[in-house]
This record gives C-alpha cells, structure tokens and sequence, in this order.
C-alpha cells in the first residue's frame, strides 16, 4: 500500500493555518509513512512553514483555496456560494482518490454538509454519523455516536449507527466490542418507539456483541465499548458533561483563590488534573471525532484545538486510514442488512 | 388557612421506616406549623417512634397500610395487586382532602403511575412531569423538566411543560423566571419538529418569560431558571451529570491514594467538597423532585436519601402546599391555553 495521504482544510479552526500549519509539520516529522496536502491560501501557508528537512519537504503538497467557510457560514453558502473553499477542496481530494482522508477543524455543519454532498454515503448507510470517545471508570474508552449529525433518527439509523460504532471500535483497537443502545432504564419495557424498534433489529442480528441497553451514568462507568443514540441526546450528552465539568472547576478554583496557600495547592496539584479530565471530555480536541458512513474518511478537530489536539485529529484519521476502517465498515454493513432482511 | 397536612409513605426508599420515621420526626420538631400523616405497617412505625414532646405527638398521625410496594414492583403490580399499598394509601388521602400533599421516596414509576390514577391531571395538563433542580455557575438553581415521566413528548406537551416549570420557579422564589427550551444549537433552525413547533407555541404567548433555546452546557452556565425537555433527553442528561462527577471523584481518589500525604490531603479538603456537590446533581435528594400537573402535591424523594434528604423532600412538599402551587398552576395554565388556543 502506498504512504497515506490525509488532505488537511489548515483554515479551519479558531487559530486558522498559525496552528494548524506547525501542526501539519510536527505530524510529518513523527511519522514516517504519510502525505499532507496542504489546502488553503497557500500565500499565508507559505510564510508559517519552517525550514523543512528532505523528508518532510517530500512529503508535503500545498493546494491553493480562493475561499474559507467561516466558523458563522449558514451550510447554503458553504454549499453554494464558495466553490473553492479549503473545506471543499479537501474532500473532492478524497473524492478523487488523491486524498485517504480529510481533517478540518472548521465548521462542523459546513463539514457534515459538504462532505455527504461530496463524498456521498456508503451504500446501506441512510446518513452518515459523529462519533468521539469519552473517557470511563473503568479506563478504557467508550464511543458514543451520534453527537448531532442526527437530530431525528428512526429504528433503521440507530441499527445502522451500532453497527459503524462496532466497526469503529474495533478498527480503534477494542475486541469484540459491547454495544448498548443509551435508555432511561436497562428494562425492556423502558425506552421510546424508536430504541424499542432498534433492539428488536439489534436482536435479530449475532454479528454484533449487542448486549442491551445502557443508562446516561452507565456510560462512564464504562459498561459498554459503543453507545449508540440520536444525535440531539448524543449531543446533550455530551455538551451537558461539558458544563458539569466546568461548574466543577469553578467552584474549585473559587475555593482556591479564598487564600494563598490555596491557590498554590490549587496551582500545583489539582488545576492541572481538572484541565486534563476537562480535555477528556472535549473528545474532538482529545483525537478527534469521527464522521462515519461517508465514501471517505473524514475527521472533524474541535475549532478551538491547539497544535497538540489538531496533531491527535491527523493521527486519528491516520490510523483510519491505515486500519482500513471505511471497507470494513462496508463489508460489515451489507453482511448485517442482509442478515435483518432475510428475517 | 389550616396546617398543611402532609402525607408520608414512610415504606418508600433504600431504608425504610429506619430512615424515614426520625425524618419525619425531626421534620415535625423543627416545623411548627405542619401535620404528618405516617402510612405504613403501623407495628413497625410505632417502634421507632422515640419519646414525644406534646406539640409533635398532636401534629402526628398513623394509619396502617397492609402492603408495601417494593422498588422491584412492575407498574402493573403496584396499581391492581396492592390496594392497600402506603403509597396509594397516601395518595387517597390528598384525593379525598385529607392531606395536601404526598411525600414518597418509592419506586417513582409506581409512583407516577399511581399518582395519575388517583389525582388525576389539572385540566390543560396531559401529563405530569418531573422537575428537580440543578447547580449553576450563577449560583442560583435551575429547574429542569420532564425527567423521564414521558419519554415521547409532543411540541403542546413541552409546552405545557415550559408552563408548569415557570410556575413552580416562580414558587420556588425566582422572580420573572428564564425559560428555554433545551436543543442541541441556539439558532432558530436547530432541533427536532417537537422543539421548532413548541418554540412556535411559546413565542405566541406573553405571560411567560420565554427566551429560546439552550444547549446542555448552558444549563450549569445558569443561562437560564427553567430548561424544558423531553422525559428521555431529560433523563440522561441527569444521570450521565451524575456519571461524570462519579468518574470525576474515582480519578481523584486514586490520586489521592498514591501516597499518604495525597491520602491526608484529599481527606481535609476535596473529598468532602466532591460529596457535596455530587449531592448537588442528585437533586431528588437535595430537594425532592417535583411531580408536576397533578391535581394534588406530590414529591418524590431519592430512593437512597437519608434522612437529612429525606426532610429536604418533606420541606420542599410544603413549601408547594403553603406557596399554593396546584392552584397557581391551574390558573396559569388556563390563561396560557386561552392565548394559544386564540391565536
């Protein structure tokens, strides 16, 4: 197989190319076996790269965008009104067979719009899905889609989200993964039209290590490896434990600064551990979250990613990449609609 | 106005009778102007009851109640097997006008589903919801409604919903209260049909104090006094809060047993400091979640609380009895229904 090649939209973002250029750069001398395409206004490109060594400079491209979808852009005018947008031009390079994978940090609408229209859905799959991983008490990560692609899901998409969620974890390194559907209780009778219709379909199945369903706490206890639900609860999820953590630290660091001897403590021992448990729970910054069920790999960094974190993004959709996750997830699908249609 | 009465299903809860007799107790102790009516095994009541000083002994009374409905118990269950359950005991005595409230720390769906038998809904209301309080950045509460009472809800519901929350906040002392409507964006064109069509409802109206949407990190910003959402998306936001700050402390402890400076460390200053505020995000047990639409008062405790919690459901029942709240209700949701209904 030859090197991968991950088209890179280095305009996205809160920090825009000064982040992600160095970024691109620190990525390409940690790893050996891959390509970047540079895509954005190459001028300003061009003046944030460093002197580049031999290896590096090989294995860099710069692809010039007229247009930057900014992080306000209503998705109409990124699929509209700015043809040669850095965003666009990525994933056509995928499209095209001349990019692996695609990574931006920009908006996250624009994103899932212009790369469904662009790259299309695999067949089988109806929409494509937002998957990040969070972290659990029992160490290990669990991942959890959809985060909001999705707002109204039938039974037909939660079964298909299980089933991208079960190969992503796997292509991710987890055996066998377990995979819940996220309820208000782990009974059967409990859960709304769509999540009952969704077990049924998960039951008549045994290609997936479905094992029931999984409550909101479940989650970071680390029950399951895959949580599957719709995206406006993924996203409440989410966003909610976001602002959990946050009212968590502020009370901390208000107790902190009551005295100085606190605010040395609080300076040297636990800000630095909340900020890590904080960044946990921003899992776009932490590796970047997933969109699943496209022709193409395509991963999304969180627009206020620092170099580290836009670093983690690139490494994402490397391993991907290399782990061949869009063919598996392929394969595995048209296997298990067979299996649900032939009931 | 005469004493309010309130009536305690004193079998409900982790603990029983051990924990919740001496709450009531004390609860009569520090409360002058409040009777409790005690339902359960009389037998096991009355051994628990210390010595009792004359102004307890005449605010309090027993009544035998043969069965007991278990945590275990299907809906089914506790409304055909157990007629003489304390819990619908209690509720027959709000109905008949014995009691002015209902006070439980069951089994809640038993709960809700007895409750809407006996009581009935206030006219306007389809449902009951469940309301709890959460913390916030602003230092102030947040009510958030429905918590898992109706997991499918319709755009009129959460409608109703937003009505009932702005009510009981308003109860509960917040002056002119914020309402938003949880969703996954805070532009117009964000949400699922239930959301945009129950925006369209609440912005046809002015009595409330309606502001839009929220998303879930807004939440415990303190953005806003009263979130409204549906049962399941309620539901997890609750428990997957609760999830965090429990993965939270397990990462913290570990920490903290690294070593026995560490150890002494957290004893003195975080470990007491993460309970409170993980008591916080079990709201039931910090103040009693509400059951809200019914034509009567009914609080549900947490099934754990202790007895501190215990009196904090007992106090936050009558507070809605002396703060009138069914009736307010009523009235405000007849004058809203009229507006909509006119448009």
């Amino acid at each position: 197989m030859n090197a991968p090649v991950i088209a890179v939209d280095v305009m996205g973002g809160d920090l825009g190319p000064s982040c992600t250029v160095p970024a691109c750069i620190s990525f390409l001398e940690d790893t050996p076996l891959v390509k970047l395409i540079l895509v954005g206004l190459s001028a300003e490109i061009t003046s944030l790269l460093p002197p580049l060594t031999d290896s590096v400079h090989e294995r860099i491209e710069i692809i010039d965008a007229t247009d930057v979808i900014t992080m306000d852009d209503p998705i109409a005018v990124a699929l509209r009104a700015k043809p040669q947008s850095s965003m666009r031009l990525c994933l056509e390079l995928v499209r095209e067979g001349k990019a692996n994978a695609c990574v931006s940090a920009g908006n996250t609408g624009a994103l899932m719009a212009l790369a469904r229209f662009t790259l299309k859905t695999i067949p089988g799959i109806d929409r494509p899905a937002m998957m990040c991983c969070l972290p659990t008490q029992a160490n290990k990560d669990c991942y959890l889609l959809d985060l909001g692609a999705n707002v109204d899901c039938s039974a037909e998409q939660l079964f298909q989200f299980a089933v991208m969620g079960s190969v992503a974890a796997e292509v991710m390194g987890v055996i066998n993964p377990k995979v819940a559907l996220l309820n208000i209780g782990i009974e059967s009778i409990k859960g709304n039209q769509q999540v009952k219709q969704a077990t049924s379909l998960l039951e008549s199945q045994n290609k997936l290590n479905y094992i029931g369903f999984v409550e909101g706490d479940g989650v970071y206890r680390g029950d399951v490896d895959v949580v599957v639900c719709d995206g406006f609860v993924g996203n409440v999820l989410l966003k909610s434990s976001e602002g959990v953590l946050k009212l968590l630290r502020t009370r901390l660091e208000n107790r902190f600064k009551a005295n100085w001897l606190g605010k040395l403590k609080g300076f040297l021992m636990f800000l630095p551990m909340l900020r890590g448990l904080r960044k946990d729970f921003s899992p776009e910054q932490y590796n970047g979250a997933s969109f699943l069920g496209l022709q193409g790999v395509v991963v999304k960094s969180h627009g206020a990613a620092d170099g580290v974190a836009f670093k983690s993004a690139l490494r994402h959709a490397y391993t991907e990449v290399e782990e061949n996750l869009q063919a598996r997830l392929s394969k595995q699908i048209s296997s298990l609609l067979e299996d649900v249609l032939l009931q």
